[in-house]
């Protein structure tokens, strides 16, 4: 283990900085990981922008793949030195609060937000939680695991609540970093699936993901397309514009359910008379266990499902996720760490 | 039978008139049923404001229980002419839509919705589709039935789909005619019950009806109050009004949902932080089937819960209505026909 | 319509005979079928052996596929002379009861087994009540079509009740006429599949079907075998031989179900330990309603499942049936009647 | 808190003996409670008559209540010296492997079994694993409150797994311990309840908590008799019994659900012809995790519901046990370990 690592951390509110920093002893119920890969999610601009570096410059990242290198006490003994692990966004629930002994361990209140409460991944090395690591399948690069860690849980445990059955209509909105693996998700789940994005230059990618629809609101109405077509069982936003979500909302078929992964200031509006009228809901979901990551990777390995990444070297954090910001990105940043074995 | 009979129907929008009708023959798949008891539902007065009487002189209500006097061709065999029935809102479902297919006859779409496109029960005589007829047990009168055939389904069908727990806290919003059934059936299916009104002269009712505490909003915030004791795991909503229910929306557990039985103009704005961080919901619930009906006739005999009536005669329909339009109904008024072995 | 047609009889126990029978008019509530292909199912061999032909000549065959020809009064107007249609092991629900008034139509016990309390299938037309119809999708010719009523859904429907979670280990025990539907739509619904069957002579098409695993009961123990891959969240078990079952229940994993498809007259011995101490349960499935069996055709269409079949015609039912019984048939034969606009 | 404290352990199998033990500290995750009271369950008898005593003497006894007189390292911060705890069957869990990991507690297989594989509460001081403990209510008395975190949370969890909806019919099987706890759960859940016993001796006592109606097995056949009553949508079966699980299990409604309590030797012989026909089911069911104990504990004070007790000292333990073997305890005997703060 190295006595310094590099990272990138917030330097002013939006601006990033390569910085060294001194490798630091994991506490207790702590390991310390050498990072291989990080995924950029859209999070990250909020991170980025809201951090408040006076107190506390944030390392910020959330989709992170490693390998352990120190382990503190009281940790379990399912975790080794040199086993790959993953971090996501949820960062170690406290097995303290009710939300934890009932066993709903992403709803845990006392556990950090990675890249935001806590450093993240845009780093050599991170600490983490024991609580809140990931085991790492072999069949996956460490470049093709990180965005698993949150745009593939978020959407892979969004479909599994969405109370839709194989063969129903699934419509995801948002054809971007979460929106990409919830279209191949969706499609080895056995659902008839639909893409609704912007633009006509993703409808060949959506349709190698597994769309069997691709929507372009800039040509159609979507929610017309997809009453066209019988209704969809369930919708995925993974956008939080409340005129977008709005607007789809009349697509759900009788007992359709809107999932919701993005979070916005607006609230959004509901027409009362379309929830009771057909039994409709409205249903948030948050990313999920390190458990439930496992999963999610297995069913990955599994399927073959896997997201479509450009990988950017650490030291270009602020260009990758400019990129992103400007919706170019397809569909996946992940900033590699370079040879940590070496010295530097 | 006889050749003629009493109706309240709609005489211009906001007004009713007594008129003689012709009694008429059942169609096939119809019966016809001597009205005993219609209760009164808020639903009534959109009915009676909305109704074009240029286009068809409509007859409100939709909480009736009679006895059939008349049985059309192509009837199920489980109806029999002296036996004692009852119509909620929805008037008889199809069994030919893929709702009806698949089960959910609640979500047809081609049946009538009683009082409003197709006579209700402020009459001496009603036609009523066989598929929407409910068996009243021996155990109600007649005016204890009524209500339950809408004010009772829609609250106890709601309870059901609120995912709560027995010993889960679930509040009630607005105890009206819904609200003091919704309290009666939360406590006899186990719930804590909190009943959240507006003035402390139902805070004894709220008490007597089942609620382990009353939450009068004009004295206290509900949702500070509700979160005190831990959050609802399901908060009913019988109210349409948006800045009610959104008042209320805080007071969610985590994982806790929101059951909508009220129908507004105004969209309910909804925060999608709220319901993506701890994975919160909104459902809409929309009465229940015949059979469901039964099943909520049996449990209002088995554990003892009755609606609070006052009964007034049909001719005074016009009063009733003012009066629960005012709040004064203490909580269900239940218009009665009569002795209709009578000549008139 | 032809004056006559052409059926495959029950002439003694275990024994058919071709006969020319009167074309009869459509009762109420039912259609006539021109029969175009009826797929064979283990369990016409029961219905062939206990039928009383004393009684009543029985024919059997309950995975129809044909065109409505005529139509009786008081059906549903969504059947049209010409459609073409099909008919599973459950011969059309009542509307009446309580099981069909709680909208579950497969749990009616007023419905004819076809095949067995009405005729069925082997022969050029068939008396159907409309209410057991099944529209067909043009993707599917009448031959794929027919298994999937019985074979198909059976399965479909067991799995949707398998509470596995897509990525979930699910095993088939026996792969025949069920078992080689059920590797296909598990495949597509993204378990991960385990086909348990007797021989090495099926490994191949098993994995054809889909199963990432095929255990050969002559070479392995299935439970150990399962169990070194971490167990099984269901098992799906298409024969009713209950010491194939029992051997395989060691492989349930916690929380862990057995779906029973088959019946038998020997008891299933069950391990309370087993249920109890890891909260496994065990589960009836039985087979669906036309909406589901509509569901399960869409399904099949969506995702490419279809049966692996052989076809015979009409007049060799009975050595149809006995490839069958022996276990010949790879692994469904569905019979065909030929041009039946021509006369004979 | 003592150097020594008093204990009943293994003495032969079978047999129990008074002894002094030093007390010890507790290890790390552990803490040290000074009992208050001790349930006998029907599982003690078998822990007595298993026991290995060359192996370590064991103490009996998985329904304890007292107060927490020293912590170890590492535990939860929400345990205080001095607060009042309990401990049930399981405990407590691991925390590290997959059962914990996704949250299911109660499947953990790294957890003590309490009065079996590590010491119970009959004695004045019990040794427990943090992640076992149960918070008590102020409500409860500690006599009240031990019978219910075992007894009382394995039939309110099996209530809430058995599908039945409030106004269903739920049959508890076997009115001891177990027995008597479901029947006051399950009418306070709103089901109506049908107890089925012994002897006419308890039918008194079977109405007081609240059952619907009594069947005294020497005296009906109870299948019968739940099948006159429309069958039961859910049956609880407290013992393992064959003989009488079998006899009843005709008595489920289509779609009911056997929950097994109760373990035994033999295997339960099932009718796959009854699984299939109806889609019944067979249901294991293991008492629950600790936050599921609180909850239980919870409804109790919220309902009412209280063990009928008899209380007697930890030195007659062995009285005890054989009343509880020979069926005469009414409901549960409950062993009391004087005041512990006197020195002995």
């Amino acid at each position: 283990m190295k006595a310094t690592y590099r990272a990138m951390q917030v330097k002013t509110p939006g601006n990033l900085e390569l910085v060294e920093r001194q490798t630091p002893a994991p506490n207790p119920g702590e390991v310390l990981i050498a990072v291989e890969a990080c995924g950029i999610c859209g999070a990250d601009a909020s991170d980025i922008d809201n951090a408040d570096p006076a107190l506390q410059p944030r390392v910020p990242g959330h989709e992170v793949v490693g390998r352990i290198v120190a382990i503190g006490a009281n940790t379990p003994s399912i975790w080794k030195v040199g086993q790959r692990v993953g971090v996501g966004r949820l960062g170690g629930h406290c097995n303290e609060c009710n939300e934890c002994r009932r066993g709903r361990f992403n709803l845990c209140r006392n556990q950090p937000i990675v890249g935001s409460s806590c450093d993240g991944g845009y780093a050599e090395i991170m600490i983490a939680r024991a609580t809140g690591l990931v085991s790492i399948p072999d069949e996956l690069s460490s470049e093709e695991a990180a965005p698993i860690l949150c745009a593939g849980i978020a959407t892979f445990n969004a479909l599994k609540k969405s109370g839709a059955e194989p063969g129903d209509t699934v419509a995801v909105l948002g054809i971007g970093g979460l929106g990409h693996m919830a279209l191949q998700y969706a499609r080895k789940m056995g659902f008839r699936v639909i893409a609704v994005g912007r633009g006509e230059d993703i409808a060949a990618d959506a349709a190698r993901l597994g769309a069997h629809r691709y929507i372009d609101t800039y040509v159609e109405n979507p929610a017309d397309a997809i009453n066209a077509m019988g209704g969809a069982k369930a919708i995925l936003t993974t956008t939080a514009n409340p005129t977008a979500v709005s607007a789809l909302m009349p697509a759900l078929a009788p007992e359709g359910r809107l999932i919701v992964l993005g979070v916005g200031k607006d609230p959004l509006p509901v027409s009362t008379r379309s929830l009771v009228g057909a039994e409709r809901s409205i249903v948030g979901s948050i990313t999920g266990s390190p458990y439930e990551n496992e999963k999610t990777l297995d069913f990955s390995v599994l399927t073959g499902v896997r997201p479509m990444i450009e990988t950017m070297p650490l030291e270009r954090a602020e260009d990758a996720v400019q990129k992103m910001r400007s919706g170019d990105a397809k569909f996946r940043i992940v900033l590699t760490m370079g040879d940590q074995t070496d010295a530097h």
